[in-house]
This record gives structure tokens, sequence and C-alpha cells, in this order.
């Protein structure tokens, strides 16, 4: 279990990184809403492998598939079903690692929960599995963008090299994603560098949303905080979040911390769009701190199934800095979590305000 | 809606900060724990108001009343509700500010949302919300106590003062909560001083279980991270989350994040006891980045229901840091989601491994 | 478990019949709607025990008291917590039955699911559970109220007694609820008799909801009927449920069984205002089978703890017929499955149509 | 929304009549549970279209695919998502009807939810969903036939036909899956004639789960008869379902109604299994109203989208009597419903008892 999310916008993701395919089904979407299989295939396209030199090699066209819920270019109201079939799966290269749990990984996790020996790729556990999340937001994000809210990531970080600026559009342009067109050499130079040494790095990754009403979100167990730093730690190698300053925070006085208001509104934005658990009107500020891949050339210390010391090197196809494809899977989830918001919001208090 | 939380272990609380009381209703304790109500009172003391210089003079014994769910010293299976009157609520204190939005607070997000002007102490947004979420957790606690899992907490740090040891049954004896003898008087001094400049102070707090069995936790959007992180968030000023080394991950390589296996077991534990969403059975440790008391004495501006500029000045029974009662709810929230995720587990796989 | 319904209106009861109270939370309903204390009473009153000569005789005023969610008037969109204090609890009254299991009571399955003795009144089994609901599905008759809904209820037949004309106002007025006012004497006079007899009656209860539009319900799983149906079965005592014509459709042929429809709408209501689980804009007419009531005086053949055969005669305070009683908790759970299926609908579409 | 079943084994279907295909994702399967595509498709062939004269003679192999949650014949712990591709959807057969509502169909009420035209087939309305179903609950069959768990069915009463010994062996062999030799002819005979008259019929079918231990089941809202209410209300068509001796005890008397126990056990099973919404060990039995085929070639009235006027008469691929493809979907959906109600069981009271 732990594949469904959400209660009235429902996801369901599907699918093992060397299984026939991944998918998702998306039940609650309303009726006539305008969406093109091309649509979810572009928010897929950014996600997918093999698109650079910073990415996995893994050739997956991740091609998707509408099986259900979509005619004539508008949905139906029944539940969308999107299919993506596997066709890079190389099982083999996995075999070196099939009694081996590979360090930082869940393949011992995995092993102790459910008794299964290490899956191909990691099976479920991979982060191909995030394919059907994406797929899902694509769909989540055209219903936001009618009521005028855009969802947008970068990479702020990788290792110690933090981006100044943000162009997000130029994030769109870069391989790391980088926002800041000064930096981009600098970031990739150091993935470059890491990577020849065999080991990964981690960074951090921002992701904002524009254009939210004050008034969504609910008190207390649902907080639309809550409810976002769930969904984007539900992200693999995920290992924090923060909303607006964050940590900080913690390190400041009321009178640095509070957003005072003005005639005009709030004269700042350091609660990062959200008080009480609510929207505030102000954009939606989360950064996500994201650990390096776990899976690296250099040797570690591992034991197989029966408990017997291993040692381990993980050649394959990995990528250096997960940032670049989590950037993606984030807007997903914040999108997810935007959209089953609002229309909690909705079915109370209209669309109104 | 949102004051609902779990499945399987249903939680709901409910209670505003002036009403005629607070509470909350557990459904889903399985018959025959052997529970005391003076274990559930205990708990609540720790959270209290009007227990120490540090938190607010607010008298309020937080009386918890059993009205069901329990005879005989044994849970029935049937919904345990518990209620806790409000005895010392003076709306009065918050006449002055029934037209304006107090910085900070969601006053304004919850007038957007409702449609309600401001409510005494902040009605349902108030932190006296957390005595139902504390009852309840002191349930769950006696749950995991059964299966050798304890949770505890502290103050790592207030403002600029972090604890460098930890000893955690110190922290039950200082009124900040501080885990560091050694560093609990500068804290306290810190407190001191900022609280007469009528400011606040932010900080962090680590919260720990131990004894957690490897593999608890479901895949995908019901990771043990993700639930705690998001439970943690539904925390009141709670503005940041990260499990094990968190947002230092960013920062470092593979070779340096990732938690080797010797035939002993984990060389670290720098995944802070989760991997792939699931228990590896080292200590679970969450740091919870806390924001400063937003109600301060310093002058701030702000607005009224109208929208004029109104200046505002907050004076009252506010607690100058809030981290030495956030440590008992995120105790309380952490409980909830491991019995939660235990319970999962063993509808499938049982209580042995 | 199991004393949590819906996920939108979410409503959890909680209490014992001989515990010190029965209530219920209720999340999810809007803020500023407007509710007095007297009109929860009200449908309470219709409820409780003591009122007439075929109702129990246990002397409970029932009184609600309100522990959160109103203020001056009108929801404040939080929880709505509603306590009732039992106050003439006689566990006496069951001390001969606590090692035994009495025939047509839940103290056999709890013990086999609980390992719990027998409680006295049927603990969390107890017809007194339904209070809560009651209290709740007056919140819900409220909202409902707003958008031209109204639900009633009748005792349609006792044992082989059955009501010919349909006269719901007269119904309230008699203490079977019985709405044909030239067979209500004679439906009387058979529970006089079977009572004196030691014995007890079932019948059917008939509810009504008028002004639904078309458009609720969900397609699948959350059907309107389906809602509905588990709802009604919820209730304890009901054996089957059946909507429009139910039963008697599947001895008839299409032909005879379809509503056409002319330019004035539909022609006939045999579906009972659902068609693919979605409100047509007729009444919806649901009809619950009640058995008779399971406490008799007459002797009856059970076993105690131990599995060892024992006679049992069960004097005490007993409904004759359930029916009465059922009929207000069959609106309350009416009521709830509406307004839940309003808030779906209304999260995507609007009030509109 | 409307199509997620389940809080901890959760059924998810899509799939339209004419679309590409229909399937289902089951979340929450244990590892390790042994499972062939062959034994999901059995179940698929029982309630596949064209095999026999009875049925709608659209040609669909309903041949599944696993995509995902199964490798070496055993479960992963992960979804299992199932596939069944369309491959005879004519919609041409349905261009008649793009602008009329069918009476008795989903036509108008999806028209007033959604407004949406009339879809081929009826688009998510169609039995044709209930193959998703029926490849979910051959899963939660293997699930619970671990634990000594068989369901089955048969067609109690077709028209006015009523089966008067049940052979449920002999019913696998019936094209109308009549349960009873004596009369299998008769109710060929009545469907046959009907048919040829242009015109359907109406029946029963009965669904019994035997080998349920005392236990299962939760009270209050989840009770185990209200759950499997509900799940056999969800199925198209179903107006009615009873439960044990169902509304026949509305006209008995206590005395006559009660199961009555000895050392040995319960002398009846009058409550069908199921006492105070728990299992009694006994098995359980429920009866469903199945209401006539509403697609008859006879004339009827019915109005175009404009609401004006216009007759109609459905010639095309139709069941003169649901009954026979209803019965393996309601053992599907008892399945379902049972092995929630197991796992929620388990995950406080272990399996043994």
């Amino acid at each position: 279990m732990g594949s469904v999310l959400g209660r009235i916008l429902t996801v369901t993701t599907f699918g093992e990184s060397h299984g026939p395919g991944l998918g998702v089904v998306v039940d609650g979407v309303p009726a006539g809403l305008e969406l093109k299989q091309e649509e979810i295939q572009a928010d897929l396209d950014r996600r997918r492998p093999g698109t650079s030199d910073y990415v996995s090699p893994r050739r997956e066209p991740d091609q998707v598939e509408v099986l259900s819920g979509l005619a004539g270019g508008r949905t139906l109201g029944s539940p969308l079903a999107l299919l993506i079939r596997n066709r890079d799966a190389r099982s083999g290269d996995y075999a070196d690692f099939s009694r081996l749990f590979r360090p930082g990984q869940a393949d011992f996790t995995y092993f102790a929960k459910y008794g299964l020996d290490p899956q191909p790729g990691g099976g479920r556990g991979s982060g191909r599995e995030t394919a059907g999340r994406v797929a899902a937001g694509a769909v989540a994000r055209k219903l936001l963008a009618r009521e005028g809210v855009r969802v947008l990531s970068y990479t702020l970080a990788v290792g110690g090299v933090r981006a100044e600026t943000i162009d997000p559009g130029f994030a769109e342009t870069d391989a790391l994603r980088c926002p800041d067109p000064a930096r981009a050499k600098e970031m990739a130079a150091l993935v470059d560098r890491v990577r020849e040494e065999g080991d990964s790095l981690g960074g951090v990754v921002e992701v904002v949303a524009q254009g939210v009403p004050a008034g969504w979100g609910e008190p207390v167990f649902d907080k639309l905080d809550a409810a976002l730093a769930g969904a984007l730690f539900s992200i693999g190698a995920v290992k924090g979040v923060e909303i607006g300053e964050g940590f900080a925070l913690a390190g400041k006085r009321g009178s640095e911390a509070n957003d005072q208001m003005s005639a005009q509104g709030f004269l700042t934005n350091r609660a990062g769009g959200i008080l009480g658990g609510i929207s505030t009107g102000e954009p939606i500020v989360a950064r996500l701190a994201v650990k390096p891949t776990p899976s690296i050339s250099l040797p570690q210390r591992t034991v197989d199934l029966e408990g017997k010391e291993r040692p381990i090197e993980i050649h394959g196809r990995h990528d250096p800095c997960l940032c670049p494809r989590i950037g993606p899977v984030a807007e997903a989830m914040t999108c997810l979590v935007l959209a089953e918001a609002m229309l909690f919001h909705h079915s109370r208090y209209g669309r109104g305000k």
C-alpha cells in the first residue's frame, strides 16, 4: 500500500523500474477540462532520462498513452488512466546486486518489510516510479491554470554552488536546471568533477507556486504547508523541506520574522505564502534538501541477504545529481496538493472571493 | 475540515481557544490496551501553559476527562473521547484585536477563507488546539511502548544558542527543554533578554524515536518520512522539517552521505532511521524549525478588516519562544504517525518480523 | 475503529451505553451556517427514549452540549463537537447478562473480536450510539435546507400491518411514527399485544429526500445509492435496504421498470430518484427492513462465555419495535450522505444548475 | 471521482465502454501472495460477454495484462495494475442515441452532472466498467483463500421463476447461473420468451461467503454488512440488498428472528452471518435485487438533450437479464469487502484466534 494520494483528487501510481510499465490513475478531475496528451507528454519529457549529460543515460521515451477519461480533447469526469511502457529495462545491469543491499537505497528496508530480494533497478523504490506522478501533475497543472496558478522549479544549489539570481526561464534551458546564468557553468563543472571521481552530489531544489489566491488549505492536520511538505518528502532522496525562510527563521526574532501589512498588502513574504496552514495570496515557496545519489562507483561496505559483509561498487546508468530530475517531480507534487486544496475549498466556498 | 488525521488510527481534534473546551476522539485503538487517565494527564502536563517563566501564564489545568472507550483500566476497542475544559479564557484580552490582523498569525487567512472576524485567542488557530493532539499522542505512546518504541524530544537551539550535548533527561527538568546542561543558562538568559525587549525567538526542536523495528512505513506517498514531515509541519509555527542529516546532505557527496553496513548493522545513521520511506531499525531523528512567536509587544504595521493600515502592539500572555511547548506536541505527532504505520504494517505482516 | 464516516464531511461518533456520555464531532461544516443548539436538540428529542409507551422507558434527557465550532449562532468552519451525558445508565440491569451472549445482540461477536466480556447495555453496540448520529444529522439537515432539500421518514409497516396512505405530518404525531391515520391504531394494538406476550416486532421504515437536484452522487463506488445503502445498513437492526421499487423490480420487465420521460420530466419514479448512482431530481426513496428487537422476555437458549448452554430471559427497558426510533436515525444518515454528496459535487461543479 | 474503493486495500478502476481499455489498480496486497495471471483471467471469463445466448454478444476476449506488482508468480507488495483492452467497441451502434436519454440508463444523470452528451455504450456508466472490479476481486479471492474463505454466487430468481434447491456447482454450468437443475429450463424459457417480445427481466442474485471467522468487521459505520451492502449497491442495476432473512425479518417476531445458541454454536443463521456488524462465523449470505436490463427494443418515450420528447427503440447487443453477469461482480465486491475487513482486523488482533 501507500501508492494512493488524496481524498478528493485521488492519484494512484503503479509500476516497477524493470516491469512492463508505469503509470497512474487520476480520479476526481472535473469533466470538461481541456487536456491534450501532448501536454502530459511535455511534462514527462522534462523528467525523463537520457536527455543530457547530467541525467541517467537509460533510454526511455516515456511515451504516455491515455487509456481512459479523455475524449475529444476534454476530460470526461471519469478516471484518467495514463500508461508509460518501460522500453530500456536492462535487468542484467543489476544482476551483481541481486543479493546485496546497496547503501543509501531501499534494498535493505524492502527486504525487511516484504521479505523480497532486491529487485532490478530498485523495483517499486526506483525513481522511475515518479513518471506516474509527473503525468498526474500535468493534469493538476491544467486544472490550476484555469484559476491562474502557475508552478515552477529550479535547482537552487548543488554541493556548495548556490544560485544567486533566479531566472526560471533560464533554468528550463539548463541541463542542471540552474536558474542563475552566472553560476550554471560552475555548477556543471562541479558535477563533472565529482562524477569523474565516482561520486555524486546533493543539492537544493526550490519550487514556487504563483497566483494561489488567499484561502486555500485547511486548519490543523490538512494545513497547506503540512500537505505540501508531506508530498515533497514523499519524493525519494528528499531529506528536508522548508517553506518561506524555513530554518533561517529558527535563528530570528519575531520582529524579523513576521510579515507586516500595509494597505497594499504584505510587506514581505517570509512565511512563503502560507499562514496558519492557509494560503495568503503571496507566492508559495518551498525548498527541498536532496541527498546525493546513493549509487556511486566508489567502493563501499555493505552486507548480503545473509548479513555477511561484502564490498560493493556500483557502475551503471546513474544521475550524478538528482536535482534536475526532482524539479519536475516537485512541481507535480505541488500541483497535486494545490489542486486538492482548491477542490476542498471550492466544495464549501465556491470559486468566488 | 482538516481536523481528522489517519485512516486506520483516526484522530479528530476539536475546540477553540476561548470556547467551552478542547479535545480529541481517537478511533482505532485496539481493545485491551492498559491505559490510565493519569498517563494522558502526564503528557498534557508537559505541554500546558502556566508552568514556568518561559511559557504563557494563562492558567489552564488542562484536566482531561475520559468520555468513552475506557473501562476498568483497559481500552474497549471503541473510540476514546477525551475532553479538556477551558478554564481561563479571557476574551477581553483580545478585544483590541477583534478587527485587526495580527502579523504572523492566521487572522488574515482565516478571514480570507471563512469570512470570519478574528476570533479571541485565534479561535481554532490557537496553539491550545494541540492539547487534543497531545492527549491522543499519549494513547499512541502506550500502544508503541508495547512494541518497545520510545519517543522523546528536546529544544536543540533557541536563537543562536545551540545544545552541543544531548541529555534528554535533563531536558525534562529544564524550563526551555534544553538538553545541554552546559548551555541551559545561556539559552534562558537569551530568552529573558529578548522578552524584555518585547520581542520573541525561534528555535529548533529535535524529536527521536527509539526502538522502531525495520519495516514500518509504506512506499511512495505514505513513506514514513513523508507522513512524519507532514504531521510535524501541521504544528503551528513549524516552517521546516528535516530527517537525519537533512539539509546538510544537500552539500555533501554520496560517499559522505550513504550509511554503509557491516555484519553488525549500519555504520552510521545519516538517514535518520528511514530509507525509501521505511524504517531501518536505527533511531528515527527529525528536526523542526520553529519560527519566533508572532505575538510581540514591539510596534508592528498591520491593517484592519477594511484594509486600512493600523499600528499594533500585542501585550498579553504569550510564550517568548514556542520550542519548549512544541516538543511534547512533536512527540505526540510522532507517536501518532508511528502507531498508524505500525498498524498498517501489522495488517499484512503481523507483529513478528 | 469504524466510528468515522465521510471524507469531506467527517463524522466521528463516540460513547458507550453505560459510560459517561455519547457524542459526535462533525468536521467539514462550512463557516457561517446559521445553527442553534435547539435545532440539534429538536432532532435528538425525536429519537430519545422515554417519550411514549412504544419506546424504552430509560429516562435520558439527551441534552446536547455544544463544545466547539459554534459562536454567535453561526458555525466557525471548525469541528462541531456535541456531547450528550448519560443520566440513567443502570448497569445493574445487565448484571445477569454479564457472562451470557444475548441472542440477536452483538455480545458474541464483540467477544470474538475484542475478547471483551459483554458490556452493560451492549456498550458501544447499543442503540444509544445513534444519538451522536442524530446530532450530526441535524447539522447536515441545516446544510441541506439551504439548498432546498428536506428529509423525512415514517414507519411504513410493523409486523403484518402496513400503512397504505402516507401522511408524514401525522407520523410525527404518532408514537409508532405510522403515517397512515387509518392504520395507526391497528399498528399500536399489534405492538401492545406482542409486547404483552413478551415478544417483539420487526417492521419497515421509509425515508424520503425531497428537493435533491439532479447531479449529486459519483459513479462506480461512491454512487449515491451505494453510499445511502451503506449508511442505512450501518444502523443496528437493519437487515435490508431498497431504493425506489427495490426488490419488486426483480420480478418485473424492463418495460415495467424504466422511468420514461416526457417534456415535463420523468413520468414515474420507480428508480427512487437515483439513476447510475446520480440523483435524477425526483424524490429519493429508500426503505429499511428492521428486524424485531432482539431483547425479549420469552425464554431463549444461549451460552455463556465458556460456551456452556444456559437459558436466558431478558426483562428490562426495551423497545417492543425499533421502527419509531430508527426513523430519525435513518433521516440523520440520509442527511449526512446527501451533504457529503453535495460537497463533492460542489467542489467541481459549484452550486449552480 | 468515485472510482476508488477501500482505505487499506485500495481498488481504483478506470475505463469507458468504448475507450481504449478498462482496468484496475489494486494497492495494499501483501507481498509474497502466490498469484497467476490465469487466475485473474478465470474470473474475468465468468463475467465477459459473448459466452452464451443470455448475455450480450459483444465479442470481447477481456484478456488481462498484468502491468505491475507481480514477478515470479508472487506479488511484490506494490500496486497490481491490470489492463483489459476493448476490442469490439462499435460506437456506431450508439449513433442514434447520442442525443437521446435512454430510459433507465445513466445518460440523463451524467448529462445533468457533467454536461456531457451521452457517451457510446454509456461510457463510464457501462457495465463493462465492472471488468476491473472482477479482476481486482480475483486478487482479493486469493488473499481470502489463504484464510479458508470461499465466495460464490448464483441467480436465485429471474422474473417469477425462483430456484428452490441450491447447487452452486450446477450454477457454474448454467448459462443463467441458475442453481436449481429442476428450474433451469423454466428460467431459460422465460428469458427466451421475454427477449423475443423485445423486453427484459429482473431477478435476484445470492452471494455466499463461507469460512469467514468470527470477528471481522468494525462497529458503527464500517459494519461488515454496511460495507457489503454499499459495495453490492455500487453495482449498476442493483436496487436492493438484504442480508440473512432480510426483508422477511420485518414481518417476524423476535422469537422467530433471533439466532439462539447451543454448546454446538448457532442453531440458525437468520442473521446471515453478521451480528452487530461483525461476522459470527456462520456463512455470510446476501441477496441483490437486480432490475430488468433497461435497454429494450420495445418503443419507449424519452427526450433529447434539448428536452424535446422523442420516441426511442433500442436494438443492439444487450443482455436480456443481467443476473448471470452480475453474479461474478457481486462475488468480486464481496471478496474486496471481506479482504479489507480482514486486514483491518489483522492490523490489531493478528491472524490468530
